[in-house]
């Protein structure tokens, strides 16, 4: 029989930290934390397997699931001596969801779950606590009602119903609806509970159920059914988590962390999570419930305070982060309540880091032999190292900027940009091309598509475990917190601070690494690491995360079997390539040096020539460049190797094709508008096969006989049949020999091509008769594989995503189970002719993450990237979705030095 | 060590007929005679891996060669008592080229190879006949002399240069330079042979060899030479043969039909070729050699006349006739001479026989006994059936028209065009889509491509075995040849007989199936065949041709496993499909009944639709058109299974691009004519995934109603994620459903996809748990896998034939080493998740024959072709290509029924 739920308590746990699929990622460590003896309340997991079933089957539960569900309750009421609905001794539990990775904020929560209008007097007697007890009864049914009952805002009420009639008492009893919660009366409360009750009986037609048993299941299918909400599937979407994962639901009994003054509920890191320092890093609330904590509605208090408050739960806390970062060999996230003294943790897991944090601790575990480097290199997330990149507020600058407040640092970096007040503004703004910073009093999931929008977040309210500060550094965005001294008028649309008052547009700047506003555009400098390896600043060298960074990419390059090249055209380029540690040139289109100035003419001679004399005469012209071009990238590449694409784009692309270039072009070429119009016309549809390509491979020889070594890897475009490439092949070595002859001198070379048309990759066994090497064109590869346009793809996309045609953009990241099939055909195809050949990719799914590690467990022997994707960029999709803008921020940048490692 | 060199003769032979490979056609077959008893004259064969070496070594040769040719010299040598220069016994030999598929006339050949100023004396003595020797001399030096040692006609000279003195030197002798040769005495011969040896070596400045060892490595070196020229290639490829293939070299012992009155040559048929007719069927020339017969100088003798001029050698050959069919089963075309009344065979093959031939002999031979009915389905030509489905002339218009002459019924059919007297001329004007009728006196090879140009061939010359009467068969041309009474006038361009004269470009009508020339214009009517399938003529059903057809098409059907549909949009389609035998529809367009008349407006206004009622409104305007067709087809279908494919095309493509007709749809429909612009606009990049297309599936519904049985196989197109079909079959299975409720009915119906684009194939695995079938879309399936559009492909796909890149047109017959390769890999994952799932084709590829048998090897389940197909049909397939224009007729068409029991 499949067993759909999991019990822990009293140091025993059918589950286990290794169980996350099945017990998602709360469930397992709270097994795992009953397991190494921390103070976790009793309860029970139901699996993720059930939510599959609930999904699948019109959502309908197993029929196992009663019965296991029952035994598993009546072990926690043993355990903790209570029962739901007792008359003596009820029990109370928290229903929370779970999924494999952590997606906060996203599914809905219920505490205080078996409160009923027996339940609360027994409370109430038991705790003499009667405001405490009326305090969560209103809270759970305010959360029964809204998320199982659906009691919600509806189209044009301007408040949340519960929040209505709360403030709405608050006017009636003290004349003003802003008075604080926590001075609510126990009379109070109880008239909250009744009129809430009235509330839901109005809005649903249906009475709130008394049974708690009801009340039960109710929330499980709440829980199970928010794993489809809204907000949940854009977050999925957003992270590349799959839907048929599912969540499984925890069922744990509550404590409480709000029966007075010598109770409390907070949250705290084992290390600063924007810095990465070792500091024990968090905050808490007295006489509160944990969501008062995260909703930022007040301002916590700094952990070190707990000290002096609670000394003894202080004491307990250490302990407890000491055992989780040992145990767990890396930074916690843990939720904690103290309920009359007693310590209880309610959760752990991985801590959300910035990238300044992930190196730093990363980097310092491995000092403190707490990992190994490798496990330190695999352990930084993805995209986090980009952060590290990301341009610093210029200091010269800075300086001089009017500083208007101060918060915390909650993401580090620098965003300028204009301000505003609402996520829709930001959307609708981005959408035009706009920076914007977003400031919120404080953000919710609501806002989790502004927040993406944006250059930056500044929040007036909340700490580091707010809502803003924790999708911040998920996302790695730029993020100042809890500005007390800024405030912000939604109603206005401004913002005023320090005697200054900014209306929404004006400019704004915030540091996220110092937590520091400024009125206006304050300009930025490169990151120290830039400073170090592009402008060779000796002062940034020392900087911590010059020295981390440094370390880790050293870790990184040995471990990696992956060769990392970049896609150059230019001497610069592959200076700046092989500082970031490019190996050599990946793919050097030979067309991008025609383009510019004085050599588009000479190009447009040579395609206008009538006779073999004329082009020979205009390729006169152009071999000066090409020579000089040549001569500065092998230069810059000082032995390492290249390869050298042939002329891959059709002529017309060479061509003007309006009238009035035609025109200019014809005078300046002394021709008739109509011979070049014409010229125009025979090519536009025309595939060029130019008979003189081989011939540009003389080029190299001038640079050998400077001193420098080249090793230049000759690649032919477009093979689809083997003896398209054979008789390309003939040619070049024709040249080849013919350079070799004249100049009395040898050099090496290899002859390859690209696989970017899926017959190339199904009869690679043949090519690789005469290809030395493979390179992967994965931008047409896509195209073809798929059969799909990448510039009209922008219509429909976005529909593909939403509706999980696609996990991903395949322009972006490589389609594995299509085009990686095909990647994978050729691979073995080609071994099988050619055990050593080589295998690289050039297209630009050569600097994407996931792309990079598929290449990586593909066995091929270098990705090629661009420049600044050796170096690490951020980039940002944009697309057009019937009615609404969408604007999404990946991190398509990476270093593939890094993720070849991982 | 390898065995190049295989002797045959004397009843023993080192190879075999099973040979072909290795000793080319006409090699094994002189070693299978030779093992029968047959009298031929001792020679040997070098093998086709020699052809091989020496295009792979730069035209050298394997060292081992020398001694085996030696080793077999020798046993040829003593086995007929003669040695090669010997000054008693001269022997001399024939080379001969040898493929494995017969190339007619394609390469070199040497007869007489041995003579020289020595042995020419020594045979004028031993024969006692002067100028026999003299003859055989001259006629060496002048094939020696061109062929090996390149003395050919330069640019502007109008003659061959032995002709020239040969020429001369009638006009120097007898006063006119058309003097027939067989006139010439022994004296002039011997002058001849002077002169031919003083123009060699004005011309190449060697003296010729005398040594006949040297003689015949000069030959060999030729005839492998010969396998590279010009004409070869281009008859390679017009008949798909490798180049990698080779010859093979014979050399055999030379025996003289040119020794007088008792010598004859001919070639002959076991039966009759154009007809099928079970007569010895062939000709002869007393006095000569085989080249005076095959070049069509003399009008040859009727065979039969041999039985009253050469009695025993008649009785003999009959023998031979009767032995070689029971010993090849299979018609053959031979050549024999008869030295000195001693018969001598000197060739064997399978004859080539026009379609009607190709039919009616396979058909008589299985009522021989001499064949299976499966061999004999087996045996017909790809290509040949076309043949009978040729329109032939209207007997009511061509008995009104003028005949101007009568010739020999070389290729069945009708052909009518304008007059033409050279190849140019042919290729020029079918260049700009002329059908032209090339005349010509005798036809040799460099007619080849004016030949393929015309639409019928008539010669004034030749026989049956004429070049012009053999290429006419095996292209399935219709020709008229050695139509005497007929004069053409090359110079003036004309063509006179019965008292008439055409001149070039008058239309001229020949019936080839009659032997029959008309001048002007004749109408042509269907052949019987279709008379009696589509026009249910019962008089065309008494026809030989409709009842061997009918026949072989039944046997077609009792043997293959493949199924037959047609693509068909109209109920009229459908018919015709069905009557040639069609099993239902494989691809029925839904769009293509949007296009005409009305409809169109009622498409246009749906697209146009602003809102959903808008839509609704338009859409139930089209409904009745759509129901109305529907009923059509299943009416005609009566039964049979329909694949209805889902809108496919761009949304813009129904609507109007211009603005004069942007205007007269804005006044039909009542709106502004910016709105229909901006639509077409908005569309242009736009790839529908029409949210309603579901909902036509109801239209099946009212024919079932009507009694009529429907088996609807709905097709989404385009998928290439899993998920895209399952979105598209939840809809169809949702509104099925609905209608099965709404009118109490149940149906039955498939859901399936084509595959189309390779991502589809690659992840046929997953499609395949919702498709039920798969039908491959290799038009599009073609273009995304060679990344090669069919529109644009026109500009370089006849270089890539020319340069061997391509075997065949990709868009015309399946490239089966890259998409058919997808569509393996299709099958197998598709089978792997649903064992039974159906397969077909709806592609162009379903009925083209070397697709059909690849489509057969796949196991696909049946193919689906157009109407026309299903018929069968020629197809022209012309190509420019640089300066010259080709103009390839390529019998695309096809019997898929017949094709798929091969």
């Amino acid at each position: 029989m499949p067993r759909y739920v999991y019990y822990f308590g009293d140091g025993h746990a059918d589950g286990a930290g290794s169980m996350k699929p099945l017990l998602g990622g709360k469930g397992a460590n709270l097994h795992e934390m009953t397991r190494i003896g921390l103070p976790v309340p009793p309860g029970f997991t139901i699996t993720t397997e059930v939510c599959s079933y609930f999904y699948d089957h019109k959502r309908t539960y197993p029929s196992q699931l009663e019965a296991q569900l029952a035994a598993a309750l009546a072990r926690v009421q043993e355990s903790v001596g209570k029962k739901l609905g007792d008359k003596e001794q009820p029990l109370l539990v928290s229903v929370r969801s779970g999924a494999r990775d952590s997606m906060p904020g996203m599914m809905d929560t219920i505490l205080n779950l078996g409160m009923n209008d027996e339940v609360v007097e027994i409370i109430a007697k038991k705790t003499k606590n009667a405001r405490f007890a009326w305090d969560s009864y209103r809270r759970f049914l305010q959360m029964y009602g809204d998320v199982v009952m659906g009691v919600q805002k509806r189209p044009g009420e301007d408040h949340e119903p519960f929040e209505s009639v709360i403030e709405h008492l608050k006017d009636q009893r003290y004349g003003k609806h802003d008075f604080p919660d926590v001075k609510l009366t126990a009379a109070d409360l109880k008239e909250l509970v009744k009129r809430f009750k009235a509330l839901i009986e109005e809005r649903t037609g249906k009475s709130f159920p008394q049974d708690p048993k009801q009340q039960l299941w109710g929330a499980i299918g709440a829980v199970f059914g928010s794993w489809m909400n809204d907000r949940a599937m854009v977050y999925r979407r957003r992270y590349g988590i799959p839907h048929d994962w599912g969540t499984a639901v925890n069922v744990q009994t509550m404590v409480f962390g709000n029966m007075g003054e010598t109770s409390a509920t907070g949250v705290a890191f084992t290390r600063d999570p924007a810095s990465g320092e070792k500091v024990f890093y968090g905050e808490y609330l007295i006489n509160a419930q944990g969501e008062d904590v995260v909703a930022g509605v007040r301002t916590p208090h700094p952990i070190a305070d707990l000290a002096k408050q609670m000394p003894a739960a202080h004491r307990d806390l250490m302990k407890v982060r000491a055992t989780l970062e040992e145990h767990f060999k890396d930074m916690q996230d843990l939720e904690f309540t103290v309920e009359d003294n007693h310590l209880y943790i309610l959760q752990t897991r991985n801590g959300k880091r910035t990238g300044h944090a992930a190196v730093r601790i990363a980097v310092d575990m491995v000092g403190e032999k707490l990992i190994s480097k490798k496990e330190a290199v695999r352990r930084i997330p993805a995209d986090s190292l980009a952060h590290l990149l990301a341009p610093i507020f210029d200091r010269q600058s800075a300086s001089n900027a009017k500083k208007i407040g101060s918060g915390l640092a909650a993401g580090p970096g620098a965003a300028s940009g204009h301000v505003v007040f609402s996520a829709e503004e930001a959307v609708a703004r981005s959408g035009k091309g706009e920076k914007v910073v977003l400031a919120r009093i404080e953000t919710s999931p609501e806002d989790l598509r502004g927040m993406i929008a944006a250059e930056g977040i500044l929040t007036s309210r909340g700490g580091v475990s707010s809502h803003a500060a924790l999708v911040a550094r998920q996302m790695g965005k730029v993020c100042v917190c809890g500005a007390t001294g800024i405030q912000i008028d939604y109603q206005k649309r401004t913002l005023s601070a320090n005697g200054m008052s900014l209306k929404q547009g004006d400019y704004i700047s915030i540091d996220g690494t110092a937590g520091e506003v400024f009125a206006g555009e304050v300009t930025t400098a490169p990151s120290e690491i830039i400073q170090v390896l592009v402008d060779r600043s000796l002062n940034a060298k020392k900087s911590i995360s010059y020295q981390e960074y440094s370390k880790l990419m050293k870790w990184a390059d040995d471990f990696r079997t992956l060769g990392v090249r970049t896609n150059a055209d230019t001497p610069e380029q592959v200076i700046t390539a092989v500082a970031f540690g490019a190996e050599g040139i990946g793919l050097c289109r030979t067309e991008h040096m025609f383009f510019e100035g004085d050599r588009i003419d000479a190009m447009r001679e040579m395609i206008l020539a009538g006779t073999k004399e004329e082009r020979a005469r205009a390729l006169a012209k152009l071999l000066p460049y090409q020579r000089e071009d040549f001569v500065g990238i092998f230069n810059a590449l000082d032995g390492l190797p290249a390869t050298i694409r042939f002329l891959d784009p059709p002529l017309h692309e060479f061509l003007p094709h309006d009238h009035a270039q035609q025109s200019e072009l014809a005078n300046k070429l002394g021709v008739a508008v109509e011979q070049i119009s014409r010229r125009v016309h025979e090519l536009h549809e025309f595939n060029p096969m130019l008979g003189h390509r081989g011939c540009r491979l003389g080029i190299v020889y001038p640079v050998q006989r400077k001193g420098i070594k080249v090793h230049p890897e000759i690649m032919i475009p477009l093979v689809g049949f083997p003896r398209e490439l054979k008789l390309q092949i003939d040619i070049v070595r024709r040249v080849a020999e013919a350079i070799a002859r004249e100049r009395e001198t040898k050099f090496n070379y290899l002859v390859g091509t690209m696989i970017e048309i899926p017959r190339a990759a199904l009869v690679a066994d043949q090519i690789a008769r005469d290809a030395e090497f493979f390179s992967f064109g994965t931008n047409d590869l896509t195209q073809t594989t798929l059969g799909m346009s990448r510039d009209d793809s922008g219509s429909f996309l976005p529909t593909y995503a939403e509706l999980d045609i696609i996990d991903a953009n395949p322009f972006a990241s490589i389609d594995q189970k299509g085009v990686g099939r095909l990647m994978e055909i050729t691979r073995d195809l080609g071994r099988k002719t050619r055990p050593d050949i080589k295998l690289g990719i050039c297209g630009e799914h050569g600097g994407e993450p996931a792309s990079v590690k598929f290449c990586h467990r593909l066995g091929l022997n270098y990705v090629s990237c661009s420049p600044s994707e050796i170096r690490g960029r951020g980039q940002v999709w944009r697309y057009r979705s019937g009615a609404s803008t969408h604007h999404r921020r990946d991190l398509l940048f990476s270093l593939p030095r890094f993720h070849s490692a991982e």
